[in-house]
Protein backbone atom coordinates (compact mmCIF):
# COMPACT_ATOMS: atom_id res chain seq x y z
CA UNK A 1 0.00 0.00 0.00
CA UNK A 2 1.38 3.20 -0.83
CA UNK A 3 0.94 5.87 2.24
CA UNK A 4 0.87 9.47 2.35
CA UNK A 5 0.87 12.04 4.96
CA UNK A 6 0.53 15.69 4.74
CA UNK A 7 1.29 19.18 5.87
CA UNK A 8 -1.11 21.72 5.83
CA UNK A 9 1.01 24.88 6.61
CA UNK A 10 -0.12 28.42 7.90
CA UNK A 11 -1.41 30.58 11.34
CA UNK A 12 -4.00 32.03 8.70
CA UNK A 13 -5.73 28.41 8.89
CA UNK A 14 -5.45 27.39 12.44
CA UNK A 15 -6.65 31.05 13.21
CA UNK A 16 -9.66 30.91 11.46
CA UNK A 17 -9.06 33.95 9.16
CA UNK A 18 -9.08 31.34 5.83
CA UNK A 19 -11.00 28.15 5.55
CA UNK A 20 -8.51 25.46 4.15
CA UNK A 21 -9.62 23.82 1.05
CA UNK A 22 -6.58 22.17 0.37
CA UNK A 23 -6.65 19.05 3.12
CA UNK A 24 -10.44 18.20 1.58
CA UNK A 25 -9.25 18.47 -1.53
CA UNK A 26 -6.10 16.63 -0.87
CA UNK A 27 -8.34 13.48 0.48
CA UNK A 28 -10.35 13.11 -2.00
CA UNK A 29 -7.10 13.46 -4.67
CA UNK A 30 -5.19 10.99 -3.12
CA UNK A 31 -8.17 8.64 -2.80
CA UNK A 32 -8.76 8.80 -6.29
CA UNK A 33 -5.21 8.19 -7.06
CA UNK A 34 -5.28 5.19 -4.40
CA UNK A 35 -2.93 6.50 -2.01
CA UNK A 36 -3.63 5.88 1.81
CA UNK A 37 -3.16 9.67 3.78
CA UNK A 38 -2.27 8.21 7.43
CA UNK A 39 -1.69 11.93 8.49
CA UNK A 40 -2.69 15.58 7.82
CA UNK A 41 -1.25 18.00 10.19
CA UNK A 42 -2.12 21.68 9.98
CA UNK A 43 0.77 23.53 11.40
CA UNK A 44 1.50 26.96 12.04
CA UNK A 45 4.59 29.45 10.04
CA UNK A 46 7.23 27.63 12.69
CA UNK A 47 10.23 26.28 10.44
CA UNK A 48 11.49 24.55 13.80
CA UNK A 49 7.62 22.42 14.34
CA UNK A 50 7.42 22.25 10.47
CA UNK A 51 11.08 20.31 10.56
CA UNK A 52 9.64 17.95 13.02
CA UNK A 53 6.93 16.68 11.39
CA UNK A 54 9.34 16.33 7.94
CA UNK A 55 11.64 14.57 10.50
CA UNK A 56 9.02 12.18 11.69
CA UNK A 57 6.72 11.51 8.76
CA UNK A 58 8.98 11.64 5.91
CA UNK A 59 10.53 8.52 6.74
CA UNK A 60 7.17 6.06 7.69
CA UNK A 61 5.29 7.12 4.52
CA UNK A 62 5.79 6.72 1.03
CA UNK A 63 4.91 10.66 0.30
CA UNK A 64 4.65 13.83 2.42
CA UNK A 65 2.73 16.62 0.46
CA UNK A 66 3.12 20.46 2.33
CA UNK A 67 0.85 23.12 0.90
CA UNK A 68 1.55 26.73 1.75
CA UNK A 69 5.17 29.04 2.63
CA UNK A 70 6.83 28.47 -0.38
CA UNK A 71 6.72 32.92 -1.18
CA UNK A 72 8.78 35.20 -1.04
CA UNK A 73 8.05 36.59 2.39
CA UNK A 74 9.78 35.99 6.07
CA UNK A 75 6.82 34.20 7.65
CA UNK A 76 7.26 31.58 4.24
CA UNK A 77 9.76 29.03 5.76
CA UNK A 78 8.82 25.67 4.37
CA UNK A 79 11.79 25.20 2.26
CA UNK A 80 13.74 26.10 4.94
CA UNK A 81 11.54 23.81 7.48
CA UNK A 82 12.23 20.80 4.76
CA UNK A 83 15.79 21.02 4.48
CA UNK A 84 16.29 21.00 8.42
CA UNK A 85 13.78 18.21 8.14
CA UNK A 86 15.44 15.68 6.04
CA UNK A 87 19.10 16.83 6.62
CA UNK A 88 19.87 19.08 3.97
CA UNK A 89 21.76 22.49 3.25
CA UNK A 90 19.75 25.35 1.46
CA UNK A 91 21.36 26.01 -2.06
CA UNK A 92 20.08 28.22 -4.77
CA UNK A 93 18.39 26.52 -7.41
CA UNK A 94 20.06 27.79 -10.66
CA UNK A 95 17.20 26.57 -12.97
CA UNK A 96 14.40 28.12 -11.21
CA UNK A 97 16.77 31.80 -11.26
CA UNK A 98 16.52 31.09 -14.89
CA UNK A 99 12.86 30.06 -15.06
CA UNK A 100 12.21 33.55 -12.77
CA UNK A 101 14.14 35.60 -14.87
CA UNK A 102 12.14 34.66 -17.67
CA UNK A 103 9.06 35.46 -16.14
CA UNK A 104 9.55 38.42 -14.45
CA UNK A 105 12.43 40.11 -16.55
CA UNK A 106 12.80 43.02 -15.22
CA UNK A 107 10.80 42.86 -11.74
CA UNK A 108 13.57 40.08 -10.92
CA UNK A 109 13.96 41.52 -7.39
CA UNK A 110 16.77 39.94 -4.47
CA UNK A 111 13.11 39.21 -3.09
CA UNK A 112 12.12 37.26 -5.55
CA UNK A 113 15.25 35.55 -6.03
CA UNK A 114 14.19 34.20 -2.04
CA UNK A 115 11.33 31.47 -3.77
CA UNK A 116 14.58 29.90 -5.47
CA UNK A 117 16.54 28.64 -2.76
CA UNK A 118 15.55 25.56 -2.09
CA UNK A 119 16.92 22.33 -0.52
CA UNK A 120 19.85 20.87 -2.52
CA UNK A 121 19.17 18.05 -4.20
CA UNK A 122 15.54 18.88 -4.92
CA UNK A 123 14.23 17.52 -7.97
CA UNK A 124 11.84 19.96 -10.66
CA UNK A 125 9.01 18.20 -12.03
CA UNK A 126 7.73 19.92 -14.98
CA UNK A 127 4.61 17.97 -16.19
CA UNK A 128 1.55 19.12 -18.06
CA UNK A 129 1.14 22.91 -18.72
CA UNK A 130 2.85 23.84 -15.10
CA UNK A 131 4.47 27.79 -16.03
CA UNK A 132 6.58 27.18 -12.90
CA UNK A 133 7.87 23.47 -11.85
CA UNK A 134 6.69 21.79 -8.62
CA UNK A 135 9.77 21.34 -6.14
CA UNK A 136 10.14 17.54 -4.48
CA UNK A 137 12.76 17.26 -2.29
CA UNK A 138 13.16 13.37 -1.41
CA UNK A 139 9.62 11.84 -0.95
CA UNK A 140 8.38 15.48 0.11
CA UNK A 141 6.42 16.86 -2.74
CA UNK A 142 6.19 21.02 -2.13
CA UNK A 143 3.12 22.79 -2.82
CA UNK A 144 1.86 26.48 -2.72
CA UNK A 145 -0.97 27.35 -0.21
CA UNK A 146 -3.37 29.20 -2.92
CA UNK A 147 -5.60 26.25 -3.90
CA UNK A 148 -5.97 26.97 -7.66
CA UNK A 149 -2.36 26.99 -7.63
CA UNK A 150 -2.14 23.95 -5.34
CA UNK A 151 -4.80 21.73 -7.34
CA UNK A 152 -3.54 22.58 -10.73
CA UNK A 153 -0.17 21.72 -9.90
CA UNK A 154 -1.70 18.05 -8.02
CA UNK A 155 -3.40 17.97 -11.11
CA UNK A 156 -0.26 18.40 -13.42
CA UNK A 157 1.95 15.39 -11.64
CA UNK A 158 -1.44 13.14 -11.03
CA UNK A 159 0.58 10.45 -13.25
CA UNK A 160 3.19 10.41 -10.99
CA UNK A 161 1.13 8.56 -8.28
CA UNK A 162 -0.56 5.37 -8.13
CA UNK A 163 -1.43 3.11 -5.78
CA UNK A 164 -4.18 0.23 -4.63
CA UNK A 165 -6.45 0.93 -1.81
CA UNK A 166 -7.58 -2.27 -0.05
CA UNK A 167 -10.96 -3.53 -1.53
CA UNK A 168 -14.08 -2.86 0.72
CA UNK A 169 -16.99 -4.21 1.65
CA UNK A 170 -20.12 -2.32 3.55
CA UNK A 171 -22.75 -3.58 6.20
CA UNK A 172 -25.47 -1.52 7.68
CA UNK A 173 -27.15 -2.56 10.71
CA UNK A 174 -29.96 -1.84 12.57
CA UNK A 175 -28.64 -2.53 16.26
CA UNK A 176 -26.81 0.04 18.51
CA UNK A 177 -22.95 -0.53 18.66
CA UNK A 178 -23.45 -1.95 22.73
CA UNK A 179 -25.13 -4.74 21.12
CA UNK A 180 -22.15 -6.30 18.77
CA UNK A 181 -19.20 -4.89 19.93
CA UNK A 182 -17.51 -7.69 21.91
CA UNK A 183 -18.34 -10.29 19.03
CA UNK A 184 -17.16 -7.87 16.73
CA UNK A 185 -13.68 -7.08 18.62
CA UNK A 186 -13.47 -11.03 18.39
CA UNK A 187 -14.00 -11.31 14.77
CA UNK A 188 -11.63 -8.46 13.88
CA UNK A 189 -9.24 -10.31 16.26
CA UNK A 190 -9.41 -13.71 14.52
CA UNK A 191 -9.06 -11.78 11.29
CA UNK A 192 -6.11 -9.51 11.23
CA UNK A 193 -5.99 -8.90 7.57
CA UNK A 194 -9.23 -7.48 7.36
CA UNK A 195 -9.68 -3.79 8.91
CA UNK A 196 -13.23 -3.28 10.20
CA UNK A 197 -14.51 0.15 11.07
CA UNK A 198 -17.82 0.94 13.13
CA UNK A 199 -19.62 4.21 12.46
CA UNK A 200 -22.40 5.50 14.25
CA UNK A 201 -24.84 7.21 12.27
CA UNK A 202 -24.74 10.61 11.96
CA UNK A 203 -28.48 11.40 10.61
CA UNK A 204 -31.15 10.28 13.33
CA UNK A 205 -33.57 9.46 10.32
CA UNK A 206 -31.25 7.20 8.93
CA UNK A 207 -32.90 3.68 8.58
CA UNK A 208 -29.61 1.72 10.01
CA UNK A 209 -27.72 3.06 13.21
CA UNK A 210 -24.28 1.95 12.76
CA UNK A 211 -22.09 1.38 9.43
CA UNK A 212 -19.77 -1.04 9.25
CA UNK A 213 -17.04 -0.93 6.45
CA UNK A 214 -14.36 -4.10 6.01
CA UNK A 215 -11.08 -3.17 4.24
CA UNK A 216 -8.71 -5.79 3.07
CA UNK A 217 -6.41 -6.49 0.51
CA UNK A 218 -7.07 -10.20 0.61
CA UNK A 219 -10.10 -10.88 -1.10
CA UNK A 220 -10.86 -13.94 0.36
CA UNK A 221 -10.34 -12.79 4.28
CA UNK A 222 -12.33 -9.84 3.08
CA UNK A 223 -15.21 -12.36 1.59
CA UNK A 224 -15.22 -14.86 4.65
CA UNK A 225 -14.81 -11.57 7.11
CA UNK A 226 -17.94 -10.32 5.64
CA UNK A 227 -19.96 -13.26 5.88
CA UNK A 228 -19.23 -13.86 9.15
CA UNK A 229 -20.21 -10.44 9.85
CA UNK A 230 -23.75 -11.21 8.17
CA UNK A 231 -24.23 -13.87 10.14
CA UNK A 232 -23.43 -12.47 13.43
CA UNK A 233 -25.76 -9.71 12.87
CA UNK A 234 -28.87 -11.50 11.64
CA UNK A 235 -31.92 -10.25 10.77
CA UNK A 236 -30.61 -6.29 11.65
CA UNK A 237 -28.64 -6.04 8.46
CA UNK A 238 -30.41 -3.51 5.81
CA UNK B 1 -1.75 33.44 25.57
CA UNK B 2 -3.80 29.97 25.91
CA UNK B 3 -2.92 27.81 23.91
CA UNK B 4 -4.78 24.17 22.19
CA UNK B 5 -4.23 21.66 19.91
CA UNK B 6 -6.70 19.18 18.25
CA UNK B 7 -6.58 15.92 17.59
CA UNK B 8 -9.22 14.51 15.18
CA UNK B 9 -9.35 11.00 15.17
CA UNK B 10 -10.77 8.77 12.33
CA UNK B 11 -9.56 6.46 9.46
CA UNK B 12 -13.21 7.27 7.70
CA UNK B 13 -12.12 11.10 7.24
CA UNK B 14 -8.51 10.55 6.06
CA UNK B 15 -9.84 7.86 3.93
CA UNK B 16 -12.48 10.31 2.09
CA UNK B 17 -15.35 8.11 3.23
CA UNK B 18 -16.41 11.00 5.14
CA UNK B 19 -16.17 15.00 5.47
CA UNK B 20 -14.57 16.11 8.52
CA UNK B 21 -16.71 18.88 10.44
CA UNK B 22 -15.29 19.06 13.67
CA UNK B 23 -12.08 20.65 12.59
CA UNK B 24 -13.46 23.76 10.92
CA UNK B 25 -15.87 24.00 13.36
CA UNK B 26 -13.72 23.96 16.28
CA UNK B 27 -11.29 26.19 14.73
CA UNK B 28 -14.17 28.92 14.67
CA UNK B 29 -14.86 28.17 18.43
CA UNK B 30 -11.67 28.29 19.67
CA UNK B 31 -11.07 31.88 17.87
CA UNK B 32 -14.31 32.74 19.93
CA UNK B 33 -13.63 31.97 23.44
CA UNK B 34 -10.02 33.45 22.68
CA UNK B 35 -7.85 30.21 22.63
CA UNK B 36 -5.30 30.07 19.95
CA UNK B 37 -5.09 26.64 17.79
CA UNK B 38 -1.48 25.80 17.49
CA UNK B 39 -1.45 22.38 15.97
CA UNK B 40 -4.53 20.59 14.21
CA UNK B 41 -3.62 16.62 13.15
CA UNK B 42 -6.06 14.38 11.82
CA UNK B 43 -5.09 10.52 12.71
CA UNK B 44 -6.00 6.58 12.05
CA UNK B 45 -7.51 4.81 14.73
CA UNK B 46 -4.09 3.65 16.17
CA UNK B 47 -3.50 3.76 20.04
CA UNK B 48 0.13 3.91 19.28
CA UNK B 49 0.27 7.10 17.06
CA UNK B 50 -2.57 8.61 19.13
CA UNK B 51 -0.71 8.08 22.19
CA UNK B 52 2.60 9.64 20.35
CA UNK B 53 0.71 12.64 19.23
CA UNK B 54 -0.38 13.16 23.16
CA UNK B 55 2.74 12.59 24.65
CA UNK B 56 4.11 15.35 21.98
CA UNK B 57 1.04 18.19 22.04
CA UNK B 58 -0.33 17.92 25.92
CA UNK B 59 2.90 19.27 27.97
CA UNK B 60 3.13 22.34 25.49
CA UNK B 61 -0.03 23.10 24.96
CA UNK B 62 -2.94 24.37 27.42
CA UNK B 63 -5.35 22.25 25.86
CA UNK B 64 -5.90 19.43 23.81
CA UNK B 65 -9.20 18.46 22.06
CA UNK B 66 -10.00 15.24 21.03
CA UNK B 67 -12.64 14.05 18.29
CA UNK B 68 -13.26 10.64 18.05
CA UNK B 69 -13.46 7.17 19.08
CA UNK B 70 -14.68 7.04 22.38
CA UNK B 71 -17.52 4.37 21.07
CA UNK B 72 -17.43 1.09 22.91
CA UNK B 73 -16.25 -0.77 19.76
CA UNK B 74 -12.38 -2.39 19.07
CA UNK B 75 -11.47 0.36 16.60
CA UNK B 76 -12.40 3.33 19.43
CA UNK B 77 -9.06 3.73 20.90
CA UNK B 78 -8.80 7.20 22.49
CA UNK B 79 -9.35 6.54 26.08
CA UNK B 80 -6.09 3.77 25.91
CA UNK B 81 -4.20 6.31 23.78
CA UNK B 82 -5.01 9.08 25.87
CA UNK B 83 -3.92 6.44 28.99
CA UNK B 84 -0.87 5.64 27.42
CA UNK B 85 0.18 8.78 25.97
CA UNK B 86 0.22 10.50 29.64
CA UNK B 87 1.63 7.62 31.05
CA UNK B 88 -2.05 6.75 33.18
CA UNK B 89 -3.54 3.27 33.60
CA UNK B 90 -6.46 2.37 32.50
CA UNK B 91 -9.69 1.80 35.01
CA UNK B 92 -13.42 1.67 34.96
CA UNK B 93 -15.31 4.97 36.20
CA UNK B 94 -17.47 3.94 38.94
CA UNK B 95 -19.88 7.26 38.24
CA UNK B 96 -19.54 6.78 34.61
CA UNK B 97 -21.10 2.79 34.96
CA UNK B 98 -24.07 4.51 36.96
CA UNK B 99 -25.07 7.20 34.40
CA UNK B 100 -24.84 4.42 31.26
CA UNK B 101 -26.83 2.23 33.95
CA UNK B 102 -29.68 4.41 34.49
CA UNK B 103 -29.74 5.35 30.94
CA UNK B 104 -29.65 2.26 29.05
CA UNK B 105 -31.43 -0.18 32.08
CA UNK B 106 -31.61 -3.73 30.56
CA UNK B 107 -29.78 -2.64 27.51
CA UNK B 108 -26.32 -2.25 29.95
CA UNK B 109 -24.18 -5.16 28.00
CA UNK B 110 -20.36 -5.64 28.92
CA UNK B 111 -19.49 -4.10 25.15
CA UNK B 112 -21.61 -0.95 26.56
CA UNK B 113 -19.27 -0.50 29.35
CA UNK B 114 -15.99 -0.28 27.07
CA UNK B 115 -17.34 3.03 27.13
CA UNK B 116 -16.93 3.54 30.65
CA UNK B 117 -13.10 2.56 30.71
CA UNK B 118 -11.26 6.15 31.39
CA UNK B 119 -7.71 7.09 31.98
CA UNK B 120 -7.41 7.26 36.23
CA UNK B 121 -7.81 10.49 37.58
CA UNK B 122 -10.29 11.22 34.35
CA UNK B 123 -11.95 14.33 35.90
CA UNK B 124 -16.77 14.25 34.68
CA UNK B 125 -17.47 17.85 33.60
CA UNK B 126 -21.37 18.22 34.04
CA UNK B 127 -22.32 21.44 32.71
CA UNK B 128 -25.90 22.52 31.02
CA UNK B 129 -27.89 20.28 29.76
CA UNK B 130 -25.43 17.26 28.60
CA UNK B 131 -26.54 13.30 29.31
CA UNK B 132 -23.26 12.37 30.02
CA UNK B 133 -20.32 14.32 31.15
CA UNK B 134 -17.69 15.58 29.21
CA UNK B 135 -14.47 13.35 30.44
CA UNK B 136 -11.45 15.56 30.94
CA UNK B 137 -8.16 13.55 31.65
CA UNK B 138 -5.32 16.46 32.72
CA UNK B 139 -5.44 19.05 30.35
CA UNK B 140 -6.55 16.90 28.06
CA UNK B 141 -10.81 17.34 26.95
CA UNK B 142 -11.98 13.78 25.12
CA UNK B 143 -15.26 14.53 22.84
CA UNK B 144 -17.09 12.28 20.74
CA UNK B 145 -16.69 12.20 17.18
CA UNK B 146 -20.47 12.67 16.07
CA UNK B 147 -20.81 16.34 14.85
CA UNK B 148 -23.83 16.95 17.41
CA UNK B 149 -22.80 15.92 20.13
CA UNK B 150 -18.70 17.33 19.70
CA UNK B 151 -20.60 20.86 19.35
CA UNK B 152 -23.48 20.54 22.09
CA UNK B 153 -20.32 19.45 24.42
CA UNK B 154 -18.49 22.15 23.59
CA UNK B 155 -20.84 24.54 23.69
CA UNK B 156 -21.99 23.14 27.38
CA UNK B 157 -18.45 23.28 28.46
CA UNK B 158 -17.46 26.94 27.00
CA UNK B 159 -17.64 28.70 29.92
CA UNK B 160 -14.62 26.96 30.99
CA UNK B 161 -12.28 28.38 28.69
CA UNK B 162 -11.05 31.78 27.71
CA UNK B 163 -8.11 33.64 26.89
CA UNK B 164 -6.79 36.75 24.98
CA UNK B 165 -6.18 37.03 21.44
CA UNK B 166 -3.31 39.38 20.17
CA UNK B 167 -4.57 42.68 18.76
CA UNK B 168 -4.81 42.90 14.92
CA UNK B 169 -4.15 45.30 12.07
CA UNK B 170 -4.50 44.45 8.48
CA UNK B 171 -3.25 46.42 5.49
CA UNK B 172 -3.96 45.77 1.71
CA UNK B 173 -1.64 46.64 -0.86
CA UNK B 174 -1.74 46.73 -4.71
CA UNK B 175 1.96 45.41 -4.76
CA UNK B 176 3.23 41.97 -5.29
CA UNK B 177 5.03 40.01 -2.45
CA UNK B 178 8.57 40.16 -4.21
CA UNK B 179 8.16 43.96 -4.31
CA UNK B 180 8.74 44.42 -0.42
CA UNK B 181 9.85 41.09 0.97
CA UNK B 182 13.08 42.11 2.10
CA UNK B 183 11.82 45.31 3.80
CA UNK B 184 9.24 43.35 5.19
CA UNK B 185 11.36 40.74 6.81
CA UNK B 186 13.69 43.65 8.39
CA UNK B 187 10.55 45.47 10.08
CA UNK B 188 9.19 42.08 11.26
CA UNK B 189 13.21 41.40 12.46
CA UNK B 190 12.91 44.91 14.34
CA UNK B 191 9.82 44.25 15.97
CA UNK B 192 9.75 41.02 17.71
CA UNK B 193 6.71 41.26 19.29
CA UNK B 194 4.70 41.62 16.51
CA UNK B 195 3.78 38.46 14.17
CA UNK B 196 3.29 39.69 10.56
CA UNK B 197 1.66 37.44 8.09
CA UNK B 198 1.38 38.28 4.35
CA UNK B 199 -0.86 36.51 2.57
CA UNK B 200 -1.34 36.79 -1.87
CA UNK B 201 -4.96 37.43 -2.61
CA UNK B 202 -6.57 34.17 -4.16
CA UNK B 203 -9.37 35.78 -5.80
CA UNK B 204 -7.15 37.31 -9.22
CA UNK B 205 -10.69 39.94 -8.91
CA UNK B 206 -9.93 41.55 -5.69
CA UNK B 207 -8.37 45.10 -6.22
CA UNK B 208 -5.71 44.55 -3.96
CA UNK B 209 -2.73 41.96 -4.61
CA UNK B 210 -1.55 41.40 -0.84
CA UNK B 211 -3.07 41.20 2.63
CA UNK B 212 -0.67 41.80 6.02
CA UNK B 213 -1.69 40.79 9.11
CA UNK B 214 -0.06 42.20 12.19
CA UNK B 215 -1.03 40.72 15.77
CA UNK B 216 0.44 41.53 18.91
CA UNK B 217 -0.38 41.47 22.36
CA UNK B 218 1.49 44.80 22.86
CA UNK B 219 -0.52 47.51 21.40
CA UNK B 220 2.16 50.57 21.09
CA UNK B 221 4.20 47.89 19.51
CA UNK B 222 1.64 47.23 16.83
CA UNK B 223 0.24 50.76 16.54
CA UNK B 224 4.29 51.52 15.49
CA UNK B 225 4.96 48.39 13.47
CA UNK B 226 1.34 49.15 11.19
CA UNK B 227 2.71 53.11 10.77
CA UNK B 228 5.78 52.13 9.66
CA UNK B 229 4.63 49.48 7.20
CA UNK B 230 2.21 51.79 5.84
CA UNK B 231 4.93 54.13 5.37
CA UNK B 232 7.02 51.49 3.58
CA UNK B 233 4.11 50.50 1.27
CA UNK B 234 3.07 53.93 0.53
CA UNK B 235 0.50 54.73 -2.20
CA UNK B 236 -0.07 51.42 -2.57
CA UNK B 237 -2.06 50.57 0.61
CA UNK B 238 -5.75 50.84 -0.02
Amino acid sequence: MTTAAALIIGEEILGGRFADLNGPWLISWLQARGLALRHMHYLPDDEREIAEAIARLAPSHDWVFTSGGVGPTHDDVTFGAVARGLGRPIARQPELVDVLERRLGDRLTPDALRMTDVPSGAELWWDGEIEYPVVVVANVVVLPGLPSLFRSKLQAVAHRFSGQLPAQSMIHTTLHEAQFAIQLAQLAASAPSVRIGSYPRTDPRSPWRVLLILESHDADALASCSDQLRALLGDSVI
